[in-house]
Protein backbone atom coordinates (compact mmCIF):
# COMPACT_ATOMS: atom_id res chain seq x y z
CA UNK A 1 0.00 0.00 0.00
CA UNK A 2 1.39 3.66 -1.06
CA UNK A 3 0.19 5.95 1.02
CA UNK A 4 0.49 9.62 0.70
CA UNK A 5 -0.18 12.52 2.67
CA UNK A 6 -0.10 16.60 1.89
CA UNK A 7 -0.13 19.32 4.56
CA UNK A 8 -2.59 22.21 4.30
CA UNK A 9 -1.53 24.65 5.94
CA UNK A 10 -4.58 26.77 5.90
CA UNK A 11 -7.27 24.29 5.01
CA UNK A 12 -10.35 24.78 6.45
CA UNK A 13 -11.11 22.08 9.66
CA UNK A 14 -14.85 22.69 9.98
CA UNK A 15 -17.78 22.51 7.45
CA UNK A 16 -18.21 26.20 6.84
CA UNK A 17 -16.36 26.19 3.57
CA UNK A 18 -18.34 25.88 0.32
CA UNK A 19 -17.22 23.82 -2.55
CA UNK A 20 -17.86 26.45 -4.92
CA UNK A 21 -15.26 28.29 -3.22
CA UNK A 22 -12.71 25.84 -2.49
CA UNK A 23 -9.70 27.73 -2.74
CA UNK A 24 -10.71 30.82 -1.16
CA UNK A 25 -13.31 29.69 2.11
CA UNK A 26 -11.91 25.74 2.14
CA UNK A 27 -7.79 27.85 2.09
CA UNK A 28 -6.52 26.28 -0.81
CA UNK A 29 -8.87 23.03 -0.33
CA UNK A 30 -8.76 22.78 -4.07
CA UNK A 31 -5.09 21.50 -4.04
CA UNK A 32 -5.87 18.78 -1.81
CA UNK A 33 -8.61 17.83 -3.63
CA UNK A 34 -6.36 17.51 -6.53
CA UNK A 35 -3.82 15.43 -4.25
CA UNK A 36 -6.79 12.85 -3.74
CA UNK A 37 -7.43 12.70 -7.76
CA UNK A 38 -3.73 12.27 -8.65
CA UNK A 39 -3.52 9.54 -5.75
CA UNK A 40 -6.12 7.72 -6.29
CA UNK A 41 -7.52 7.83 -9.49
CA UNK A 42 -7.53 5.59 -12.86
CA UNK A 43 -9.45 6.34 -15.39
CA UNK A 44 -12.48 4.80 -14.91
CA UNK A 45 -10.90 2.88 -12.16
CA UNK A 46 -9.20 3.74 -8.45
CA UNK A 47 -5.94 2.22 -6.98
CA UNK A 48 -7.34 0.33 -4.61
CA UNK A 49 -3.95 -0.11 -3.20
CA UNK A 50 -3.30 3.82 -2.17
CA UNK A 51 -4.51 6.10 0.40
CA UNK A 52 -4.30 9.89 0.87
CA UNK A 53 -3.93 11.52 4.15
CA UNK A 54 -5.23 15.11 4.24
CA UNK A 55 -3.21 16.89 6.92
CA UNK A 56 -5.75 19.84 7.86
CA UNK A 57 -4.26 22.55 9.72
CA UNK A 58 -6.41 25.78 9.31
CA UNK A 59 -9.09 27.64 11.45
CA UNK A 60 -11.27 26.90 13.72
CA UNK A 61 -10.53 23.22 14.98
CA UNK A 62 -6.82 22.42 13.35
CA UNK A 63 -4.88 20.20 12.90
CA UNK A 64 -7.23 17.71 11.28
CA UNK A 65 -6.59 14.35 9.69
CA UNK A 66 -9.14 12.72 6.41
CA UNK A 67 -7.48 9.91 5.38
CA UNK A 68 -9.11 8.73 1.59
CA UNK A 69 -8.66 5.30 1.61
CA UNK A 70 -8.33 3.84 -2.14
CA UNK A 71 -9.53 0.27 -1.38
CA UNK A 72 -12.97 1.16 0.21
CA UNK A 73 -14.38 4.91 -0.82
CA UNK A 74 -17.29 5.24 -2.30
CA UNK A 75 -18.96 7.83 -4.28
CA UNK A 76 -15.58 9.51 -5.35
CA UNK A 77 -15.57 11.31 -8.71
CA UNK A 78 -12.05 12.87 -10.19
CA UNK A 79 -13.57 16.44 -10.49
CA UNK A 80 -12.32 18.95 -7.64
CA UNK A 81 -16.05 18.97 -6.16
CA UNK A 82 -16.25 15.79 -5.00
CA UNK A 83 -13.22 15.17 -2.74
CA UNK A 84 -14.33 18.50 -1.44
CA UNK A 85 -18.09 17.54 -1.18
CA UNK A 86 -16.61 14.28 0.61
CA UNK A 87 -13.93 16.35 2.91
CA UNK A 88 -17.26 18.87 4.12
CA UNK A 89 -19.61 15.82 5.08
CA UNK A 90 -17.18 14.05 7.23
CA UNK A 91 -15.01 17.07 8.94
CA UNK A 92 -17.33 17.80 11.51
CA UNK A 93 -18.29 14.16 12.85
CA UNK A 94 -17.31 14.35 16.18
CA UNK A 95 -14.00 12.12 16.61
CA UNK A 96 -11.11 11.66 18.81
CA UNK A 97 -7.15 10.44 18.66
CA UNK A 98 -8.78 7.28 16.61
CA UNK A 99 -9.41 7.10 12.99
CA UNK A 100 -13.05 7.16 12.16
CA UNK A 101 -15.11 6.28 9.20
CA UNK A 102 -17.07 8.68 9.28
CA UNK A 103 -18.33 8.29 5.05
CA UNK A 104 -17.43 5.13 3.22
CA UNK A 105 -13.50 4.75 2.65
CA UNK A 106 -13.34 8.19 4.26
CA UNK A 107 -12.04 8.57 7.96
CA UNK A 108 -11.06 11.39 10.12
CA UNK A 109 -9.33 12.17 13.45
CA UNK A 110 -7.72 14.75 15.11
CA UNK A 111 -4.55 15.42 14.99
CA UNK A 112 -1.71 16.48 12.40
CA UNK A 113 2.05 15.73 11.17
CA UNK A 114 3.41 14.69 14.10
CA UNK A 115 1.01 11.68 14.89
CA UNK A 116 1.63 10.89 11.28
CA UNK A 117 4.86 10.72 11.90
CA UNK A 118 4.67 8.10 14.44
CA UNK A 119 3.12 5.65 12.03
CA UNK A 120 4.79 5.68 9.02
CA UNK A 121 8.06 6.25 7.71
CA UNK A 122 7.94 9.02 5.10
CA UNK A 123 9.69 10.51 2.52
CA UNK A 124 9.98 14.09 2.07
CA UNK A 125 9.12 14.55 -1.87
CA UNK A 126 10.70 17.98 -2.20
CA UNK A 127 12.58 19.42 -5.39
CA UNK A 128 15.35 19.27 -3.39
CA UNK A 129 15.71 15.98 -2.82
CA UNK A 130 17.39 13.30 -4.44
CA UNK A 131 16.38 11.97 -7.68
CA UNK A 132 13.59 9.67 -7.17
CA UNK A 133 15.16 7.57 -10.23
CA UNK A 134 18.07 7.24 -8.23
CA UNK A 135 17.06 5.96 -5.06
CA UNK A 136 17.44 2.10 -4.44
CA UNK A 137 14.72 1.57 -2.56
CA UNK A 138 11.05 3.96 -2.62
CA UNK A 139 9.59 3.87 0.89
CA UNK A 140 5.63 3.22 1.06
CA UNK A 141 4.78 6.68 2.29
CA UNK A 142 5.20 10.03 1.02
CA UNK A 143 4.89 13.97 2.31
CA UNK A 144 4.29 16.91 0.46
CA UNK A 145 3.42 20.43 1.44
CA UNK A 146 0.21 22.51 -0.17
CA UNK A 147 0.75 25.56 -1.90
CA UNK A 148 3.41 26.99 1.31
CA UNK A 149 6.37 25.87 2.26
CA UNK A 150 6.93 23.24 5.29
CA UNK A 151 6.89 25.49 8.71
CA UNK A 152 9.89 25.98 10.71
CA UNK A 153 7.95 23.12 13.32
CA UNK A 154 7.05 21.05 10.52
CA UNK A 155 10.88 20.91 9.37
CA UNK A 156 11.95 19.98 12.43
CA UNK A 157 9.56 17.31 12.62
CA UNK A 158 10.58 15.68 9.39
CA UNK A 159 14.26 16.46 9.31
CA UNK A 160 14.99 12.93 9.81
CA UNK A 161 13.20 12.19 6.95
CA UNK A 162 14.66 11.08 3.30
CA UNK A 163 13.90 13.63 0.74
CA UNK A 164 13.16 12.68 -2.80
CA UNK A 165 12.79 15.05 -5.88
CA UNK A 166 10.87 14.21 -8.65
CA UNK A 167 12.89 17.03 -10.97
CA UNK A 168 14.02 20.42 -10.59
CA UNK A 169 11.29 22.71 -10.77
CA UNK A 170 8.50 23.65 -8.02
CA UNK A 171 5.18 21.72 -8.95
CA UNK A 172 2.20 21.70 -7.67
CA UNK A 173 1.84 18.81 -4.81
CA UNK A 174 -0.28 16.80 -7.02
CA UNK A 175 1.88 16.74 -9.99
CA UNK A 176 4.48 14.63 -8.06
CA UNK A 177 1.86 12.06 -7.02
CA UNK A 178 1.61 11.34 -10.66
CA UNK A 179 4.86 11.02 -11.41
CA UNK A 180 5.40 8.99 -8.72
CA UNK A 181 3.34 6.62 -9.34
CA UNK A 182 4.10 6.49 -12.77
CA UNK A 183 7.41 5.54 -11.40
CA UNK A 184 6.23 3.03 -9.50
CA UNK B 1 6.89 25.47 -27.41
CA UNK B 2 4.88 22.40 -26.48
CA UNK B 3 1.80 21.57 -27.21
CA UNK B 4 -1.18 19.39 -25.28
CA UNK B 5 -4.49 18.89 -27.58
CA UNK B 6 -7.32 17.05 -26.03
CA UNK B 7 -10.49 16.09 -27.88
CA UNK B 8 -13.62 16.47 -25.75
CA UNK B 9 -16.04 14.18 -26.89
CA UNK B 10 -19.18 15.69 -25.28
CA UNK B 11 -17.67 18.92 -23.86
CA UNK B 12 -20.32 22.06 -24.28
CA UNK B 13 -19.19 24.49 -27.46
CA UNK B 14 -21.86 27.09 -25.63
CA UNK B 15 -22.11 28.71 -22.46
CA UNK B 16 -25.00 27.35 -20.91
CA UNK B 17 -23.20 24.91 -18.47
CA UNK B 18 -22.18 26.09 -14.94
CA UNK B 19 -19.23 26.56 -13.62
CA UNK B 20 -20.77 24.85 -10.80
CA UNK B 21 -21.05 21.08 -12.07
CA UNK B 22 -18.61 20.96 -14.80
CA UNK B 23 -19.06 17.40 -15.47
CA UNK B 24 -22.41 17.09 -15.82
CA UNK B 25 -23.51 20.47 -17.43
CA UNK B 26 -20.25 20.54 -19.09
CA UNK B 27 -20.14 17.61 -20.81
CA UNK B 28 -16.68 16.16 -18.65
CA UNK B 29 -15.31 19.60 -18.91
CA UNK B 30 -13.68 18.98 -15.69
CA UNK B 31 -11.04 16.61 -17.37
CA UNK B 32 -10.65 19.31 -19.91
CA UNK B 33 -9.71 21.70 -17.33
CA UNK B 34 -7.46 19.56 -15.17
CA UNK B 35 -5.85 19.16 -18.59
CA UNK B 36 -5.47 22.73 -18.93
CA UNK B 37 -3.71 23.04 -15.02
CA UNK B 38 -1.56 19.81 -16.39
CA UNK B 39 -0.07 21.15 -19.25
CA UNK B 40 0.52 24.93 -18.09
CA UNK B 41 0.97 25.38 -14.42
CA UNK B 42 4.16 25.12 -12.08
CA UNK B 43 3.69 25.86 -8.32
CA UNK B 44 3.28 29.66 -7.96
CA UNK B 45 3.92 30.11 -12.01
CA UNK B 46 3.24 29.21 -15.60
CA UNK B 47 5.33 26.82 -17.94
CA UNK B 48 5.23 29.73 -20.38
CA UNK B 49 6.48 27.55 -23.11
CA UNK B 50 3.28 24.94 -23.41
CA UNK B 51 0.04 25.69 -24.91
CA UNK B 52 -2.95 23.49 -24.15
CA UNK B 53 -5.83 23.29 -26.78
CA UNK B 54 -8.99 21.82 -26.19
CA UNK B 55 -11.34 20.13 -29.08
CA UNK B 56 -14.50 20.58 -27.94
CA UNK B 57 -17.29 18.38 -30.05
CA UNK B 58 -20.32 18.21 -27.88
CA UNK B 59 -23.50 20.15 -28.53
CA UNK B 60 -25.02 22.57 -30.04
CA UNK B 61 -22.21 24.19 -32.09
CA UNK B 62 -19.63 21.58 -32.24
CA UNK B 63 -16.20 21.14 -32.75
CA UNK B 64 -14.62 24.46 -31.57
CA UNK B 65 -11.44 24.86 -30.31
CA UNK B 66 -10.19 26.55 -27.42
CA UNK B 67 -6.13 27.72 -27.51
CA UNK B 68 -4.57 28.67 -23.83
CA UNK B 69 -1.51 30.15 -24.49
CA UNK B 70 1.05 29.53 -21.15
CA UNK B 71 3.01 32.65 -22.75
CA UNK B 72 -0.32 34.86 -22.52
CA UNK B 73 -2.61 33.79 -20.13
CA UNK B 74 -4.12 36.02 -17.38
CA UNK B 75 -6.55 35.45 -14.80
CA UNK B 76 -5.63 31.90 -14.88
CA UNK B 77 -5.41 29.84 -11.37
CA UNK B 78 -5.02 25.76 -11.06
CA UNK B 79 -8.29 24.97 -9.76
CA UNK B 80 -10.87 23.37 -12.11
CA UNK B 81 -13.67 26.54 -11.92
CA UNK B 82 -10.79 28.73 -12.78
CA UNK B 83 -10.52 27.07 -16.29
CA UNK B 84 -13.88 26.19 -16.57
CA UNK B 85 -14.64 30.05 -16.15
CA UNK B 86 -12.78 30.96 -19.40
CA UNK B 87 -13.63 28.93 -21.27
CA UNK B 88 -17.27 29.90 -20.31
CA UNK B 89 -16.46 33.31 -21.06
CA UNK B 90 -14.73 32.75 -24.53
CA UNK B 91 -16.86 30.11 -26.20
CA UNK B 92 -19.91 32.07 -27.03
CA UNK B 93 -17.06 34.57 -28.80
CA UNK B 94 -18.50 34.77 -32.40
CA UNK B 95 -15.47 33.33 -34.26
CA UNK B 96 -14.46 31.71 -38.08
CA UNK B 97 -12.09 28.96 -38.76
CA UNK B 98 -9.15 31.12 -37.51
CA UNK B 99 -8.06 31.61 -33.82
CA UNK B 100 -9.64 34.67 -31.93
CA UNK B 101 -8.36 36.27 -28.43
CA UNK B 102 -11.29 36.48 -26.54
CA UNK B 103 -9.89 36.63 -23.34
CA UNK B 104 -6.32 37.38 -22.74
CA UNK B 105 -4.40 34.50 -23.84
CA UNK B 106 -7.14 32.30 -24.41
CA UNK B 107 -8.00 31.85 -28.21
CA UNK B 108 -11.18 30.67 -29.66
CA UNK B 109 -12.37 28.78 -33.45
CA UNK B 110 -14.21 26.61 -35.18
CA UNK B 111 -13.05 23.30 -36.25
CA UNK B 112 -12.16 20.67 -34.01
CA UNK B 113 -9.30 17.64 -34.74
CA UNK B 114 -9.10 17.87 -38.63
CA UNK B 115 -7.60 21.60 -38.85
CA UNK B 116 -5.52 20.94 -35.48
CA UNK B 117 -3.86 17.78 -37.29
CA UNK B 118 -2.86 19.57 -40.75
CA UNK B 119 -0.90 22.20 -38.64
CA UNK B 120 1.09 19.92 -36.28
CA UNK B 121 3.06 16.61 -36.26
CA UNK B 122 1.46 15.00 -33.18
CA UNK B 123 2.32 12.38 -31.28
CA UNK B 124 -0.74 10.53 -29.63
CA UNK B 125 -0.49 9.54 -25.88
CA UNK B 126 -2.16 6.57 -25.53
CA UNK B 127 -1.62 3.35 -23.18
CA UNK B 128 -0.83 1.05 -25.94
CA UNK B 129 2.01 3.18 -27.87
CA UNK B 130 5.60 2.79 -27.06
CA UNK B 131 7.09 3.57 -23.94
CA UNK B 132 8.27 7.35 -23.98
CA UNK B 133 11.33 6.54 -22.39
CA UNK B 134 12.41 5.31 -25.22
CA UNK B 135 12.02 7.35 -27.99
CA UNK B 136 14.37 8.78 -29.50
CA UNK B 137 13.04 11.94 -30.53
CA UNK B 138 10.10 13.66 -28.18
CA UNK B 139 7.95 15.54 -30.74
CA UNK B 140 6.61 18.97 -29.58
CA UNK B 141 2.78 18.51 -29.88
CA UNK B 142 0.73 15.43 -27.76
CA UNK B 143 -2.81 14.64 -28.85
CA UNK B 144 -4.61 12.84 -25.66
CA UNK B 145 -8.52 11.60 -25.96
CA UNK B 146 -10.78 12.42 -22.14
CA UNK B 147 -12.63 10.20 -20.57
CA UNK B 148 -13.60 8.20 -23.89
CA UNK B 149 -11.68 6.59 -26.33
CA UNK B 150 -11.14 8.14 -29.82
CA UNK B 151 -13.84 7.57 -32.27
CA UNK B 152 -13.64 5.31 -35.35
CA UNK B 153 -13.71 8.63 -37.41
CA UNK B 154 -10.95 10.13 -35.02
CA UNK B 155 -8.89 6.68 -35.27
CA UNK B 156 -8.39 7.41 -39.16
CA UNK B 157 -7.75 10.76 -39.10
CA UNK B 158 -4.67 10.00 -36.60
CA UNK B 159 -3.54 6.60 -37.93
CA UNK B 160 -0.28 7.90 -39.40
CA UNK B 161 0.90 9.48 -35.73
CA UNK B 162 3.43 8.01 -33.70
CA UNK B 163 2.10 6.73 -30.79
CA UNK B 164 3.37 6.97 -27.16
CA UNK B 165 2.54 5.92 -23.58
CA UNK B 166 3.92 6.58 -20.30
CA UNK B 167 2.88 3.32 -19.10
CA UNK B 168 0.91 -0.08 -19.23
CA UNK B 169 -1.92 1.72 -17.14
CA UNK B 170 -5.23 3.67 -18.33
CA UNK B 171 -5.11 7.02 -16.67
CA UNK B 172 -6.95 10.12 -16.43
CA UNK B 173 -5.58 12.62 -19.38
CA UNK B 174 -4.40 14.94 -17.03
CA UNK B 175 -1.69 12.82 -15.45
CA UNK B 176 0.46 11.67 -18.53
CA UNK B 177 0.93 15.21 -19.41
CA UNK B 178 2.43 15.80 -16.10
CA UNK B 179 4.40 12.87 -16.75
CA UNK B 180 5.44 13.68 -19.55
CA UNK B 181 6.41 17.05 -18.42
CA UNK B 182 8.74 15.21 -16.11
CA UNK B 183 10.21 13.67 -18.72
CA UNK B 184 10.80 16.44 -20.56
Amino acid sequence: MTLFAITGHVARTDGSFSINDLPGSGGRMDVLCRCVNASLFLSHDLRRDADCCLVLCGEPAGPKTVRFSGAKVRSLSPDERSAGALIKKVIDTPCGSVFREAAPGVFIRKGGLAELLAEHRFAVLDENGTDIRKAELLPDAYLLSDHQNFTEAEESLISGCPRYSVGPRCLHADHPITVLHNEL
